[in-house]
């Protein structure tokens, strides 16, 4: 047993103290896992389009000092009360939404939204006690989404923790653990396209290259990929995006633009951009009668999601998903196990990698739209 | 043969020569169906509120001089040219939207919005030919939805009519024609409660007790009806309905009442009131996580839909529909035949009946809210 169960952790966190300033890396103590609670020493972790509003907080509600962060992999140190499907040494994924197993979420095949354990970007506090775990000179940070991967150790509630296969690579693995499982899980679980059909997906960010992926395994014919950022076309073809349209080519809008591309109108529709007017032509470019849209991207705390109702009654349907409705803990050691099979490629998202230190690099890299996944090496 | 084939037939219609004003019994004359079209004995008509929109046309284009109705049951009089599945003396029903046969919907198994003859409120012309089959002292009067049953002849295109056995007495069957067919199919070919599930209904006219209907057959354990109407609520018992709520009666949203109600919202929702409001409502007060809502009111031209997208991301499903997901000649002869085999009471529907010079008092008693269909003996 490792000498610092029980104990108080002092370790490096990248510590978030004002709305879109630069991260500083602190040292910060780190509270033992209360009951129903774990502590992961995080390995790796990626950044994410999320961290990045909630950092922004210009749509959001502001909760600072935080320590943001929710796609990582890591290794459990330390177990708290109650704890028994998960020991110490034990591989992992923190998510962002968790799998209490006893409510009529977890209960239900059409659901992840755990009543208890469900995404809250507002809370910053353990449910257990309504405290933080994390502290510097006695001051509480707070936590963001229940993970806080960007610190070396942090404390999660079990219910929130994935056990994967200790064989595959945590490096890799860790993408997994938020917008791989996201994009592919919104195509293939919920958006579920019929071989052969056409999907549109909008923002070719990772999300949207993993849908892009689910498509393509589901055997789409036409994947067309939509984004306002032109330097994503080339890297999407990779992950068997056939055609593109970027909306500032065009005076029409891109639904209108679609429809004419496609005879009326793509089959499937999955957004994965947060932003809201996307939201709204993902939704009015599914063809009428039979056309399926699937909104994933987070939009704005004030934002309105508009359009005719005709557009439902013409036979088009809307959805939305956290998580590509996979449970994690139920789900996700499948989704590794898919990648250690050689069906699921990871690698190809990965197009950057910095050390702890250089994490704001990786904020820099998503906001001018830079390659997909960028890998922060916590030991670093 | 009859001997009115090939000839112009002198009948009577109900003319609505101006909006919202009451519709004047005129002899018009009905020319003979050109290629693709068959003429037909409407023998009973009821009304349905689609048909009371666009004679207020107030949210609607208006489109006048007009023969309004579609909800209707007659006998073939005479086909027109390469018209062979039909023949004069088959028992049909006029439908408001058709199905070709050949289109990608109506090889689809999920649409019913045929590219050819799918519902068009703002065509008054035949396709054929793009004229009026109706006519007064040589000026045309406009056709409704392609059926135009407020006349004792009426032009249908082929596409558009369902044939039907011969024994179900058309004076009950005609209500399958539009406002049964669409709130039960709305239900059980696109809602599809589960067993033991609870649903709610909005608007508790026919079409929405239809749906009712519909979920009480599918097993559903609470149906919530929703009307402004309270007079809706015992007749609605029938249809078993459950509960009621009638929104005036409450100072919160409709959908926090019934959220209340159900321990987080309903597992299905059908909307069948046409107000945009009611459709928002029926949409946010379904359960997140699996709760899927339906729209089958018919809009204003310029109404929105507003709803933050949230509501969709926590795992809701917004569909519509038309005429419930049925295609209309394949499908419809099958609702009979469950009328038929007493698996559907078409009798509770029926509450008025009116001879054909008495046509305005239908439009009385829907805009009074009394009742829910008046069927119109069109020999009278
Ligand atoms: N629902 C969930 O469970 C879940 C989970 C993870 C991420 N997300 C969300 O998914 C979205 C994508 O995340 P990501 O990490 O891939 O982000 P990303 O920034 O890497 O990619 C987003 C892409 O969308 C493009 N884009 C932005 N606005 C657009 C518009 N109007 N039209 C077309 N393209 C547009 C951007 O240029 C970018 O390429 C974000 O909103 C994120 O918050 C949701
Ligand atoms: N989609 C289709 O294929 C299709 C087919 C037929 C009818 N319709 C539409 O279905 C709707 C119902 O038709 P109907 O013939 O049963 O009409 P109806 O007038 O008999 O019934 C409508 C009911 O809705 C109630 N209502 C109105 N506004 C409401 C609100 N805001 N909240 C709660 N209840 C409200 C009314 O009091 C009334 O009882 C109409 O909009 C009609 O145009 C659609
Ligand atoms: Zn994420
Ligand atoms: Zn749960
Ligand atoms: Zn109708
Ligand atoms: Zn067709």
């Amino acid at each position: 047993m490792s000498s610092t169960v029980g104990q108080v952790i002092k370790c490096k966190a990248a510590v978030a103290w004002e709305a879109g300033k630069p991260l500083v890396i602190e040292e910060v103590e780190v509270a033992p896992p209360q009951a129903q609670e774990v502590r992961l020493k995080i390995h790796y972790t990626s950044l994410c389009h999320t961290d990045v509003y909630f950092w922004e907080a210009k749509g959001q509600t502001p909760l600072f000092p935080r320590i943001f962060g929710h796609e990582a992999g890591g290794i459990v140190e330390s177990v708290g009360e109650g704890v028994t499907d998960l020991a110490p040494g034990d591989h992992v994924l923190p998510v962002f939404t968790g799998e209490c197993r006893q409510c009529a979420h977890c209960k239900s095949p059409d659901s992840n939204m755990c009543d208890l354990l469900r995404i809250n970007p507002d809370r910053g506090v353990m449910i257990g006690d309504g405290q933080a775990r994390f502290s510097k000179d006695g001051k509480p940070i707070y936590h963001f989404l229940g993970t806080s991967t960007f610190s070396q150790y942090t404390v999660v509630h079990v219910g929130c923790v994935a056990k994967i296969n200790p064989s595959a690579p945590l490096d890799k693995a860790c993408v997994v653990s938020c917008g791989i499982s996201t994009g592919y899980g919104a195509c293939v679980n919920v958006a579920k396209p019929p071989k052969g059909s056409s999907v549109a997906v909008f923002g070719l960010g990772a999300v949207g290259l993993a849908a892009a992926e689910g498509a393509k395994a589901s055997g789409a014919s036409r994947i067309i990929g939509v984004d306002l950022n032109a330097s994503r076309f080339e890297l999407a073809k990779k992950f068997g995006v056939t055609e593109f349209v970027n909306p500032a080519d065009h005076k029409k809008p891109v639904q209108e633009v679609i429809a004419e591309m496609t005879n009326g109108g793509v089959d499937r529709s999955i957004e994965c951009t947060g932003n809201v007017k996307a939201m709204i032509s993902a939704f009015e470019c599914v063809h009428d009668g039979w056309g399926v849209a699937v909104l994933v991207g987070v939009p704005n705390k004030d934002d309105e999601f508009k359009t005719h109702p005709m557009n439902f009654l013409n036979e088009r349907t809307l959805k939305g998903t956290f998580y590509g409705n996979y449970k994690p803990r139920t789900d996700i050691p499948g989704v590794v196990e898919k990648y250690l099979n050689k069906e699921l490629e990871l690698e190809k998202f990965i197009t950057h990698t910095v050390p702890f230190s250089d994490i704001n690099k990786a904020f820099d890299l998503m906001l001018k739209g830079e390659g997909l996944r960028c890998i922060i090496k916590m030991d670093d």
